[in-house]
C-alpha cells in the first residue's frame, strides 16, 4: 500500500457525534441563539474535525507549494518563469506578502520545492526551503500532459509527507501556491472536473488584457482537447493537465484530513489542488476551510463543487497562501468561541423569554 | 467652545497627498497589479488617515458603550432589561464574546457606562468600567424624547472624552455596545436619517418571532409619529429617538476622527451612532471601516448611507464590538503590507511584461 493510499484509507468523514456536543454548548452560550452566525458554524466543524470540545488552533502552518509550468512559452502569464524562483528567495528573505500575512497571523510559512525550474540546492542546503523536486517544470499542456501518472502520484505523496512531518507542531494549515503559469493548469483542471467549457474559468490571471485573456482559453481548451483528462480520476486530471505544485496541495490537503485537522484553502490554484484532493478522496470537504473568493473567472465554480462558501471577498488574486493567512485568526477565533465563551448558566445572566 | 464642538471643527478629510504617495509604493509591490486587492485599498486608506507611510496598527483598543432603553416596556426585546447590567458583569468577568474576540485580536476593552439602568458603582471603583452614566436608561421614545437635548450633547461628549483619554495609548479604535432593547431605537435613528420606513429597517434583534417583530415595527413607527426627529439634525435624532450608548458611540467615532486614528464599526447599533457622527461631521466616513454585514434589517441601508463596503459577512447580530474585534487583524493586516512587503527593485523580482 503506498502512502497515498494509506492516507486516503485513513480520512474518515467529521465526526457528528462531537459537532452534535459542541452544538449543544453552544446553544447555551450567554448570547442571544446563534448570534455569532458563522463562526459558531466553524465551530461544530472544529470539533467535529478534531473530536475534540476544545479544538486547537494556536500553531498555524502556511505550506506555499511551488513549481513551474511548460505552458508558459505559449505566452499564457504576463509574468516571465523566472518569477518563480525570484519569488522564493522573495519568501525565504521575508518580503512577500504571504511573509508578512503570516506573520500578521501568526503562522510558520514552509516553502516547498515541488518542480521549480532552477536549481534551488542552495536553499535546499541552507534548510531554507523544502525539497520535494519532482523536475524542472511540468511539460506543456497545450501539446502533451503536464507529467506522468507515477510523477503526479509523486506530487500528491509529496505534499503529504510535509503535512505527516508537520502535524505533530501544528493544528491548522493552510496551503499557498507559486509558479508562474498556473493559473491555466487550474483553469484546465477545473473545467476537466466540473464539465464547464474553458470560457467559465478563464481568468486574468495576474493581468492580461482581453486579447491575451482569448489566447488563454484557447491554450486551455486545446489542453483538454489534446489530453483527454478521465474526469472521474483525479490522478489522471492532474497529470494530463495539472502542475507539480498543484499535485503538492492536493496532498497537503489530504495529509490534514488524515490527521483530522483543519486546512484553509487559498485562492485559485489552491482551490485546484483542492479538487483533485476531493476526485481522490470526497471527505476531505468535511476539513477545508475555503479563505476567500478570488477575483478569477471560475473560482466560484471550484467551491461550488467543493460545497464551500468563502470566509473572506477581499478582491485577492495574488497566491503564495495571502488569503489563507489572512482566513486563518477568523478560524482561530471560532475555535476560541468554543472553548472559552461562558454559557448563560457560567455567567448568570438571564436567558431569553421562551 | 464646547468639547463637542472643539472636536467636530478638528475633523479634516483623510489626507489625498498621503493616499496618492501611498498608492504609488503599493503600485510597485513584487506582486500582480493591485493583486492583494481590499488589503491595498485599505492601505492607502490608513495612510490617508494617519498622514503616515507606516501607519501604526498594533495597539487596539474596543470601547463598549452600555446603556438601557425606556421602551423595553414595549415588549421589543425577547431579553429582560437585567441582562445589561449581567452583560456588564460578564465583560468584566471575561467570559463574553467580545472578551474572546478582543483576546484573539490583541485588543484591549473599555467597558463605558453610558446609563445602564442599575447601580454598577462598585465596578467603577474597582475600576473595572468607565463611568459615564448619564442616567438609569432613557425614556420611552414610543411616548416622549429619549433624552434632552444636552443630555444627547453630553452622551456624544462623553465618548470623545473617552478616546481622548486613549488616544495616545492606541492606534486603532473599535466600537461596541450593550444595551437590551438597543436595536429599536438604533431602527429608528436610521429611519429618521434616511427617510426609509420603520418596516425597511426593523429585524429579529435578539431573536423576535413574526408577531413581535410587527409589534416592533409599530414602536418604532410611533416613535418616529411622536417625536418627530430632524433629519438635519444629528444631536436632534439622538435626543429623540436614540439611546446614551449610541451617543457614546457618535462620539468615539468622532474622537477617533479628530485624533486621526482608524475606527472599526461592529454591528446594526454601531451603524446608528456611525450615521448620528455622519450627520454632525461628513468626513468622520473618511475615518471608518465596517466590520460587517449584520442579519439585521436595515444594516445594508445604514452602510449604504455611510458608503462603505462591510469586510465580512459572518451572519453576526450580537454586537459588543465583537464584529470589530473580528475585523481588526484585517485592517491590521492591510497597514503591515504597505510597511512590510517588498517592492519589485527591493526583491529583485522581475517585473510584468509590458
Amino acid at each position: 500500500m503506498t502512502n497515498l493510499q494509506k492516507t486516503i484509507a485513513a480520512i474518515g468523514a467529521r465526526n457528528e457525534e462531537w459537532r452534535a456536543k459542541a452544538k449543544a454548548r453552544l446553544e447555551q452560550l450567554a448570547i442571544p441563539h446563534w448570534a455569532l452566525g458563522r463562526l459558531l458554524d466553524m465551530a461544530m466543524d472544529l470539533a467535529g474535525q478534531t473530536c475534540s470540545m476544545t479544538p486547537p488552533v494556536e500553531r498555524k502552518a502556511i505550506i506555499t507549494m511551488a513549481g513551474d509550468h511548460g505552458v508558459t512559452v505559449e505566452g499564457v502569464s504576463k509574468f516571465p518563469p523566472e518569477v518563480t524562483p525570484q519569488m522564493v528567495a522573495n519568501f525565504v528573505n521575508g518580503g512577500a506578502g504571504i511573509n508578512v500575512l503570516a506573520r500578521a497571523a501568526g503562522a510558520d510559512i514552509f516553502v516547498v520545492d515541488m518542480g521549480v525550474a532552477a536549481n534551488l540546492n542552495e536553499l535546499v542546503r541552507a534548510g531554507k526551503i523544502i525539497d520535494k523536486k519532482i523536475r524542472m517544470g511540468t511539460d506543456n499542456i497545450a501539446k502533451a500532459p503536464a507529467m506522468s501518472r507515477a510523477e503526479a502520484a509523486q506530487a500528491v505523496e509529496s505534499g503529504i509527507s510535509v503535512v505527516d512531518e508537520l502535524a505533530a507542531d501544528y493544528d491548522m494549515f493552510g496551503t499557498g501556491d507559486m509558479g508562474i503559469g498556473n493559473t491555466t493548469p487550474s483553469a484546465a483542471i477545473v473545467a476537466a472536473l466540473t464539465g464547464v467549457p474553458a470560457s467559465a474559468v478563464t481568468g486574468r490571471g495576474t493581468g492580461l488584457d482581453d486579447a491575451q485573456m482569448l489566447l488563454k482559453e484557447r491554450v486551455i481548451a486545446r489542453a483538454l482537447e489534446v489530453n483527454r483528462p478521465d474526469a472521474t480520476d483525479g490522478l489522471d486530471v492532474l497529470a494530463k493537465v495539472g502542475g507539480f505544485e498543484i499535485g503538492g496541495i492536493a496532498g497537503v490537503i489530504l495529509g490534514a484530513a488524515a490527521h483530522r485537522k483543519p486546512v484553509i484553502i487559498d485562492g485559485f490554484i489552491s482551490t485546484a489542488g483542492a479538487l483533485i484532493a476531493q476526485s481522490l478522496a470526497p471527505e476531505i470537504t468535511d476539513y477545508i476551510f475555503a479563505a476567500h473568493r478570488s477575483m478569477e473567472n471560475g473560482h466560484a465554480i471550484m467551491q461550488k463543487q467543493l460545497g464551500c462558501v468563502p470566509l473572506l471577498d477581499f478582491n485577492l488574486r495574488l497566491g503564495e497562501g495571502t488569503g489563507a493567512a489572512l482566513a486563518m485568526p477568523l478560524v482561530a477565533a471560532a475555535g476560541k468561541v468554543l472553548v472559552e465563551v461562558a454559557t448563560f448558566a457560567e455567567a448568570a445572566v438571564a436567558g431569553a423569554d421562551k
